[in-house]
């Protein structure tokens, strides 16, 4: 392991972080809020060990999978916990005496969920915290959903690294679109950037008010899910925002290479893609499914469409918005709506959950063993997006959904020591570990995340990081291989 | 496909089933019951069916991979629907009138359950049902367990062939205990029997009467579950039962080759099986953890283990008699039940799930998965039972566990269309497609199957078939692939 460059790497996130915490510093002197004292002290340690470990470059910048792996886990952890610190300090008299956050366990809580764009809360009032720490639970999922380090890879200057993107963007396969990475970064943060913008100016016309437009905008871009009000987006009432939400979360579920794809003009090449297209069928399959069983609650075939397509594109791209208490809906679409926090949109976008392309390839693998099974000794190969896949890829994606299942298991197993109902902990579970947000019970979206152990906690947001950075990373910082020195 | 060696099979095997049907008619005249009369339609059916199709051996009896899922497939279909219709026959007034089956659907249910050693029932008082029924309904526990074309194999002499036990017995491989099958086949049903009189006599010593001694051991030995007794094992309130039945289930949840190897005096062979110690290692664990979990319930540590064990051992076995009420235990102990439903016990035993072997192998090649991440050029290879395990299994196995979650996920879905809670509709789904029998909630060990619709009915019977014969010969039946001419 080249130890000197992780450490510079880390450093430089831990820098950026110290800049990312000033926009929530000025929103919070915009409405002379005390609490916007509470990141002094946060951006003070991030700038020192910034300045400490990111100051001079190493001469050797060789980066390996493992050390990728490594970088990656380990900027998540230290991000999130520094990052929740000022939600710590805001509790105490001092800094305002927010006193939602009953521990430090919230608190990192709250950020990893941030930081993985899930969007569970622990709050049961969000509506009522200071517009800083509220900018900044939001600005979180912005952050995290597009990744930190390809933000560090973008605004700086560094040896091209395939494995650091190749670890934090999700999905079976990373592509590039440029030969250089660091241009890649660049076009991915500048189409985030204009998408969001384009959203926020949407919502403002919708008579939204420009914070809670940014603040949701943020939360959509990254599929994040924390809103700015107790009573998420049913508190606007209001149909044109419904709807603008539901097309623009579907928007950031999509791989945003194929926005690139557009930008060249190569529109249609990026029509053609089978996950794309997979994942519209599903959406709007799943949409009609849960009109027509809520319909008999809504009466009109308008508000039916306008919830459970709003439903349904919140939970595919794993946002978790609500606009409506989908804990109360029949069975079947509680049920449609827990497997689409499973399958989550496309690789290569914003959205947590298995992704579009790994459920397509692990049903292509599915068939092809029934195959074999006829016909011993046929030669078969698994396509995507027409061409034929390797056979480490479709290996490393039935591994891959293996040890996902595997993690859903022990952690209901390890929740459930808590002692709530079934359902309660594994949609805590499910939801937690896709990025999701909200389950059911007593998870539901009227519910919060406050009455689980300190201990669950942890688990869920371990989970959570699982689920953003798609398990091998934090795996890996846990295997005892990487600790070898010849390993 | 050799279409007429398959007609033969199935001839073969309809009529074993009319004489499988013999001893509950006796039954019946021993306790003077007119039901046994509805007996004597489904058994002129078979014998007539079995006559015509059985009847000449045709000159060409090789079979293929294809030809053994199809038979095994279409058998166990077959004998479930005519196996359903002395329960249907006694419905009416004429032959008892057993008003407790609603429906058709209902019966069908309930002897799918009963062969495919599921032992989920529709009745709410299986107690009152007359005891030539109740002796069908637990024989079927019985014939189903071991296999019926492993019977047939064993009583007929027929061309060796691997294809048909490979498609019945379950397990990731199955090992040829002699060279010949039949010899095979004729040593697992000696066991088999020699086991169950041994239970059956060590229940009677402890003062449970002839007639349900019987019949548990049935359900043990088949691992099913279909009590005589409305309240289960419960009735007999004796910790000697409990113990007794405890161990018998553990027993018959192992690899019945490893009998074998005790009989020809290898037990030390035996003792060293990889999937042995996993086995007993997970049950010693599960009954620790309920123990303690459940210890305030129950006051005494002996009790607290009594039941623990109890429950930890019917279910791992998914034989799913139930001597306390586990849905009302906390939240830990049902989640660590519901992993063992999953789970199940070892291959080649008459236990469902997806086996301990299995699981081992998941468990290795997913560790090898990360393995291949951080050494990308490393050759590694999966062990198993001291051997290096073939890509293909491996592959086969990552395969089968990526359809077993594809079929629990579509299933949940369908079954959620009655409406029940999500624990109820996952859990009815989990033990069905397990073989295990309750679940929680709404399907829990007090609870029954009687208020799902017919269609969910049938998507749960179809469920315990592909957890019976391992998902890929009811799935090759459905395939397309397989009534293709060249297919």
């Amino acid at each position: 392991m080249n130890k000197k460059m992780i450490a510079y790497l880390l450093g430089r996130i831990l820098l950026a972080e110290c800049f990312l915490m000033i926009p929530a510093m000025v929103v919070g002197a915009i409405y002379s809020e005390i609490s916007a004292l509470s990141f002094l002290i946060p951006m003070t340690i991030l700038l020192l060990a910034g300045l400490i470990f990111g100051f001079k470059k190493p001469t050797n910048t060789v980066i390996y999978a493992r050390d990728g792996f490594f970088v990656v886990a380990a900027a998540w952890i230290l991000m999130s916990i520094i990052g929740a610190l000022p939600f710590y300090i805001s509790s105490f008299g001092r800094f305002g005496g927010v006193s939602q956050f009953s521990s430090i366990w919230d608190c990192i809580f709250e950020m990893v969920s941030g930081f993985t764009t899930t969007g569970a809360s622990v709050l049961s009032d969000p509506g009522s915290l200071p517009k800083c720490l509220l900018f900044w639970r939001s600005f979180s999922h912005w952050v995290g959903g597009m990744g930190v380090l390809v933000f560090v890879l973008a605004i700086m200057p560094m040896s091209d690294s395939m494995h650091l993107m190749k670890a934090e963007v999700p999905g079976p396969v990373v592509g590039k679109l440029v030969p250089r990475m660091r241009q890649t970064a660049k076009i991915l943060y500048a189409v985030y950037t204009v998408m969001t913008l384009v959203l926020i100016v949407l919502l403002c016309i919708g008579k939204m008010p420009v914070f809670d437009s940014i603040c949701h905008a943020f939360g959509t871009a990254g599929t994040g899910g924390f809103s700015v009000r107790t009573e998420g987006i049913a508190f606007y009432n209001s149909a044109y925002i419904d709807i603008v939400l539901s097309i623009f979360m579907l928007l950031f579920g999509i791989n945003f290479n194929l926005f690139y794809l557009i930008l060249i003009k190569k529109a249609k090449e990026a029509l053609k893609s089978e996950e794309l297209r997979w994942y519209l069928v599903i959406a709007a399959l799943a949409t009609v499914v849960i009109a027509a069983n809520i319909f008999h609650e809504y009466h009109s075939l308008g508000s039916s469409l306008r919830y459970a397509f709003f439903q349904v594109s919140s939970i595919i791209t794993t946002t978790g918005y609500t606009t409506a208490d989908f804990a109360l809906w029949p069975a079947l679409s509680q049920s449609v709506l827990v497997l689409l926090i499973m399958t989550g949109a496309c690789a290569g976008s914003t959205a947590g959950g298995l992704k579009i392309s790994r459920v397509i390839l692990l049903f292509k693998s599915a068939k092809q063993e029934i195959k074999r099974l006829l016909h011993p000794r046929a030669v078969t190969t698994v396509r995507l997006e027409g061409a034929s896949v390797e056979n480490s890829l479709v290996r490393n994606t039935l591994g891959y959904f293996t040890i996902y299942i595997f993690i859903i298991v022990v952690s209901t197993l390890l929740v459930s020591v808590d002692g709530f109902d079934f359902t309660t902990n594994i949609t805590a579970e499910l939801t937690c570990f896709n990025n999701v947000g909200p389950g059911l019970s007593g998870v539901g979206p009227m519910s919060n995340f406050s009455a689980f152990s300190p201990f669950s906690k942890m688990v869920l947001s371990l989970n959570m990081l699982l689920g953003r950075l798609e398990i091998f990373p934090i795996i890996v910082l846990f295997s005892p291989n990487l600790w070898k020195k010849n390993g």
